[in-house]
């Protein structure tokens, strides 16, 4: 091959870039070094617990070879036999643990999946103790953590040989901000980017599919028979166990910025996609933005702090906040919510106005839906309409007397009429405070005002790379 | 059937509305006197302009029966042999056109359709002498107006027994404003109305059929073949020319209103359909309304007369002016075109707000598109973004001095800035008047103020139909 030509180009790219994200030999044995270790402790508490018939293993990217330098997460499972009621296994797998963890020198703690686990870390390594069973097949499967064994099985051998290029793969994935199912992301697990690089060979085959991916994807293997019907953006069915999307967690904006990412990367190949430059915050810059801007953010304390419960219900409280502020005349242009996950939130809100109009346009129902919600829209009381526009009913509101986003969003909210989740509803309606504009510079967490700063660029990671790799 | 029934009080309405509607015995006698009359006549002339060959040939609803009371227009088509020349059939057809109608009193004037044809009136019948080839097939024809004898050949026998329930259809449409393919209109014409009626078996069938279709709505015959792919919101396969739509000249908002309105007749079926009640015109109502709204109204001389062209233009330029307001940073809640076909035209806007907005979202590529897009976008200029929403890249641009609607529509207009049909916009540039709310009042033209006042209440007849049918 050319070295001049582009795939040249990519080629050494891949090089440079491995040097950097692909654990060295040194890592790796050391990791080995303490699966084993683990193993063995796992083994002689198991047996001190009358529990020998429970079987230690690593699983996931660290028993594959697929995790990124430096990120040495070690997914210890402790595989019950399927006859052990789930009860024991819960109270004495999280107990086992513990167990093993502490007697190694891991400073421990409790996580929660489906059921409570030990997690420990010790010297840079991060270690998750997982009780699950030991499932040969999907319908076996009594917990979700149990698809561990089976997607583990699936790939071991078959991505023998390509764990250079799924650790490249993650490494860009995670570079442009589309890495990881958690609610908070909505992007890509690490099985689905270990899936999705099998399936196209390699990594720049991997990125070439993307970019030419349509809303509704199906990706598979030519062996696996798509049956189910998904409604997701990106559908790729289990290879062990096709009534399951892997792709289910890839959020709509994840899905396209993908495409995007992917597209500009084939236009520019750069490290700095794997890297992307972060600007440096700067509270002057804020200032000066905040002043041309309209925003308006209601700042709470929660005290949901479970990740995979937080954000979900954040963004459906955001969406309902959302949806007031558009009927009562407000034109949002974007939002965006923060939290620290620590007790903290912010629901934020941009406008192309403080006030609301005094002329509103009110969304009637399409011509296809039954006859009642037609009358129920035509009796509406309306200053004008309803007329028909493409193919809907359209009608026009005129408000008396404009309030302002602050005065509105405040009685919305301490008389509680919007949706969210059960938790944040409450702790929200108690104690909130809303900020207008440069008023949020007042809030005294360095991390919120750098999402804030992020927030007002409004430029994905992938962008601003695609943008830096011109001038390289 | 049970009269106190739905079905009933259906059939007790019909026979009510085709005692207004349908040709009395006399209508139909003195109408076939005058088409014998005129047919003799053409004959005569012909034979005095060596035409002998030239077929005089009375078609369309005239000929079938299927007209409204009172709306009597006849169609006299002079039906050349393919042999003659298009440059002979456009000069001659139109002189003896012009001179039968003249020779028996009519008073005629040239009028355009794809070539000239004379148009005569005489104590309320309208009369137009077409000259067109005499085609028994579709691939013969050479000229639009050609069609008409295979329409007429289609349907003559068929509609045989149908003509009442084709009379009251086409009352229903008239009355709900449905009714007319020419471009003011974008509705129902007369030959579709007649297949609508035929294909679904009456005037009730058919109706409910509406109420049932949806976008991209296919209507055939069982035996044609719809091999064709349309477009449009309805797609109706001409009988005799399966690669036209008959349809195509209904636009979304009619197809739509359509399904409204035979929702709404169903819903409580009722004279005033198609005898929708009319509000009268109040200054008084009209200037209180006038305050409320945000109205910015382009008023301008055109001498743009023929309504097939003038209509189009007007819409286009509405559309182009549309998009830069939006553009630009103003919500357009609604728009309008008037104009009274004799020189004055009115474009008109409902904004929420008379003032540009400070802050303006900006719409990029949806991610489907070429990376050219992409990067097009990517490096214009924008205050903040792009970021990703749903599909596509999204912006936002700040203005420093924010204009109002009328500021910024004088700006555009003088220096060109929008695209309309040509004569329109050279008109339009070189005079024109932005009327903001109640000065429009000051308008010295009633029509122009009923058709505002209409606006401003903005409810399609055949909602109005339902309302006061509660009532009665």
């Amino acid at each position: 091959m050319e070295t001049g030509s582009w795939y040249g180009k990519i080629e050494r790219l891949k090089k440079e870039i491995l040097k950097e994200v692909y654990p060295s030999k040194e890592e790796r044995e050391k990791v080995e070094l303490e699966c084993n270790r683990l193993i063995q402790r796992a083994k002689e508490i198991l047996g001190e617990e009358s529990l020998s018939e429970v079987e230690p293993k690593v699983l996931g990217s660290v028993a594959r070879n697929t995790y990124l330098r430096g990120e040495v997460d070690i997914d210890l499972f402790l595989l019950f036999p399927l006859e052990v009621p789930i009860d024991e296994l819960r109270s004495r797998g999280f107990r086992v643990g513990e167990q093993i963890l502490s007697s190694m020198g891991y400073s421990t703690e409790r996580r929660y999946a489906s059921h409570p686990y030990a997690h420990g870390s010790k010297e840079g390594i991060e270690v998750d103790v997982v009780p699950a069973y030991k499932v040969e097949h999907s319908n076996e499967i009594k917990t979700p953590v149990d698809r561990s064994v089976l997607h583990h099985e699936f790939l071991k051998e078959r991505i023998k040989g390509l764990e250079e290029e799924i650790v490249l793969f993650k490494a860009f994935m995670k570079g442009c901000g589309l890495y990881g199912a958690e609610a908070k992301i909505g992007g890509f697990s690490g099985y689905l980017c270990e899936l999705l690089v099998l399936r196209y060979g390699d990594f720049l085959s991997t990125v070439e599919a993307i970019s030419k991916w349509r809303e509704g994807q199906v990706v598979s293997f030519p062996e696996q028979r798509v049956t189910t019907s998904f409604s997701s953006p990106l559908i790729f069915p289990d290879p062990t166990d096709e009534r399951r999307n892997v792709a289910a967690a890839v959020s709509r904006e994840k899905f396209h910025e993908a495409i995007f990412a992917t597209k500009l990367f084939l236009d520019r190949p750069s490290k700095l996609f794997f890297f992307p430059p972060r600007r440096k915050f700067s509270t002057k810059e804020l200032l000066d933005n905040l002043s041309k801007r309209n925003l308006v953010g209601i700042l709470f304390e929660t005290s949901l702090y479970i990740p995979d419960l937080l954000w979900p219900q954040l963004r459906k409280t955001l969406e309902s906040l959302s949806n007031v502020l558009r009927e009562e005349g407000f034109n949002v242009i974007r939002s965006g919510v923060w939290s620290n996950e620590r007790g903290l939130a912010l629901i934020l809100f941009e406008l192309d106005d403080f006030y609301q109009k005094s002329v509103v346009g009110d969304e009637g129902p399409p011509s296809r839906v039954p006859i009642d919600n037609i009358v129920g829209y035509i009796t509406k009381n309306l200053e004008c309409g309803p007329w028909v526009e493409g193919d809907r009913l359209m009608g026009l509101n005129i408000i008396r007397r404009p309030k302002s986003a602050k005065f509105l969003l405040n009685e919305v909210i301490s008389e509680g009429r919007f949706s969210g989740g059960k938790h944040l509803k409450k702790d929200l309606i108690e104690n909130f405070d809303i900020l207008v504009s440069s008023e949020l510079i007042n809030v005294q967490d360095v991390s919120l005002l750098e999402w804030l700063s992020d927030f007002l660029r409004g430029k994905p990671p992938w962008l601003e790379a695609w943008k830096w790799s011109e001038r390289s």
